[in-house]
């Protein structure tokens, strides 16, 4: 039975909403997925990032693996009852991490700019990688030093004994500098993997488990094309494009593109999944394309480092409130936001002064501002598909529309 | 007219529950008084902090005054607006933290236990002192290595800039170490700074403040019987015990005791607050010795450090979920214990693993326990006074007992 609805389909892009089922309840698209990395959606409660209206978080499989062990998450009865969430969640496989070591510096590359992509280079102190075999992986684990393995099956057992309700496939994740022909060889590589983890996953995988495929393929149209054929005639319950996906935007909203239109028609029922991406003009594009859910690091990793994300497209759509031109600013960060900060009225002046002294309390308040944020502008796509009004509201939203309620 | 109405006595002891009124609401006492040194209690949102059961939050003059400044706190409407706490502020007087930087490394013997006291340690990388002078004190700041200036009048200009619903005066704390010559020098002094707050108080005070006047002393009985009464007959709303307590619990009960004695009788209506004390034992005994408020860094100090509190005295009620015992411990911190992670029954090992990966929401989950566990304490304490129960609950709670509701 297929996992996903199809509700409504705007007219003029591939933009679509609809609902993805899982065991632990079901995701209004097109959505954004939070990322609980090391099972926590960093400084914030699970209730706090449900009541932003996010139904569904992101695991990570390598970081998991290594600390504090999937073995152990199991024991403790999965990855949901370990840190307290109860709706859906989504796994990497652990491949972007893992050839994040090989590929050294140029995980950052990968989505074509800086402090990007799957599970963040600020979470990423990893080791060393010892081996890329047609068999797995071999690396040094960055906890203690060890030697480890990972294996398109390893990594299903992984996602198993955590109990995600969603596994991503193992795959090489290619980075930006390599030539067409490593690309070729990778990408085929990541489709044996791939067909190695479905037959595992048909063996092994916890009832109810869905499987996503990753479309690799780097910049090439006709390679992206072939894996996202591929992938979608693998059996997968969804879709996910992954790897490099160009030097600019427009490249990269290109090779989206040609993921898209290959899935067009006979697959059109598989959900897609866009790994690593989440500027708010990238959101929006990525909807426009037809991807159902998104996953970044950026909004809860900006929240920390006290950059907050507001409705000004000049700005690019944030601002680093450790600024001294804030240190008097008596304003709310933004008007209409149901975020603690917004919501109490903190003044900009305040959460400058808790950013410049480094306090818990600020990484907090900016972190779920920048999620309320996040989700509100997907609220306003979901809701603007249903409404045919998708290319009035994207309008909006990149002239930096304040709030939904500007639309309505 | 007074701001403190006595509502139960305890027949067996000083012990009494009553209520302080200040300009932003009342305070059922006995009350602990979590610290929000910095102007936020660390980690914690205000709503968070009064849903479990705190009415006031305690707030430091120096730490204030060097940033982010009391005139720009001032400006943005005060420390309550600013904060977003519209409950009663008690401000500290900033007198414990520029004595601390001059008498060094004793701050901490002050209280006669490591990591102990007003503020406490690790929120202090003070300057450091350059002159105690009658007028007063001058330091360099930690901020930006500027020369600062605190007297007895500059310290309540700070507060009253912060608008704090309870000020206290600007005292000398001696330490531990120093003589009794030192120390009824110090004394004496303190008392002259004293009548210049109140002096200043009357003729600049915002309308509403109250003024808490600081008992010195030392360890010594006459000296510290005087100082009570010296502070007792300025006209104060209230009185606050500070300086060295002793070596031992022992000798901080005697001291404690000195001063409640000498307030019996005539001055019985003042409200009396212990400065840095809060470890379980000592809050129960001070209770008994008619302590109406305390305040102390330990909660959210050993919170943010990963040890929490737990009802148990054999081991000192606290542990430290860092400790590798924990890492497949399944079971909840405590049972019946109101806070998110009890309440969301997180496992101690996902606390462990929290704490071990030195993740914020480990920080802010263990704080809101440590918090919680002392606000049920407190409520134990108010609700037998009130039912005439002081001696059963005291020594039930001494025993360990989890939870309020074992006493109903």
């Amino acid at each position: 039975m297929p996992c996903f609805t199809i509700d409504a389909r705007d007219p003029g892009s591939r933009a679509r909403a609809g609902r993805i089922a899982t065991a632990h309840g079901e995701i209004s698209t097109p959505a954004f997925v939070p990322l609980a990395t090391k099972a926590t959606v960093k400084g914030m409660l699970p209730a706090e990032v449900a009541d932003l209206g996010y139904q569904m978080v992101l695991g990570n499989t390598f970081h998991l693996m290594l600390n504090p062990g999937a073995e152990l998450i199991g024991r403790l009865g999965g990855l949901h009852r370990f840190m307290g969430w109860d709706g859906p969640i989504i796994t990497d496989s652990g491949g972007f991490q893992v050839f994040s070591m090989g590929h050294g510096t140029v995980a950052e590359e990968i989505k074509a700019r800086p402090s990007r992509g799957r599970a963040g280079s600020d979470e990423q102190r990893e080791g060393r990688i010892l081996a890329i075999e047609e068999e797995g992986v071999r690396f040094r684990s960055y906890m203690d030093g060890s030697v480890q393995w990972l294996s398109p099956e390893g990594s299903m057992a992984v996602q198993a004994a955590l109990g995600s309700d969603i596994a991503l496939v193992f795959d090489e994740c290619t980075p930006f500098h390599v030539d067409r022909a490593y690309t070729a060889t990778s990408t085929e590589r990541t489709h044996r993997w791939l067909r190695r983890c479905l037959a595992w996953h048909r063996e092994h995988g916890p009832p109810g488990q869905l499987v996503y495929g990753i479309v690799q393929g780097g910049v090439y149209e006709d390679l992206r094309r072939e894996s996202t054929a591929v992938v979608a005639a693998a059996g997968c319950d969804g879709v996910a494009i992954g790897g490099s996906l160009g030097a600019c935007k427009e490249q990269m909203y290109e090779v989206v593109g040609h993921a898209t239109a290959e899935l067009a028609g006979a697959h059109e029922s598989l959900p897609r999944h866009l790994l690593g991406i989440g500027d708010v003009e990238d959101l929006i594009r990525g909807v426009e394309l037809g991807i159902d859910t998104f996953d970044c690091a950026m909004p809860t990793r900006l929240g920390r480092h006290g950059t907050a994300l507001i409705a000004d497209p000049e700005s690019r759509w944030r601002v680093s409130l450790a600024k001294s031109r804030f240190a008097e600013d008596a304003s709310p960060l933004m008007d209409g936001c149901p975020c603690p900060a917004c919501s109490l009225g903190l003044s900009r002046a305040y959460l400058s002064y808790l950013v410049r002294s480094k306090e818990l309390t600020g990484m907090r308040l900016i972190t779920a501002h920048n999620l309320a944020f996040i989700a509100q502008r997907m609220r306003s796509l979901r809701e603007a598909i249903a409404e045919g009004r998708l290319a009035e509201v994207a309008a909006a939203l990149r002239s930096g529309a304040p709030s939904t309620a500007c639309f309505r």
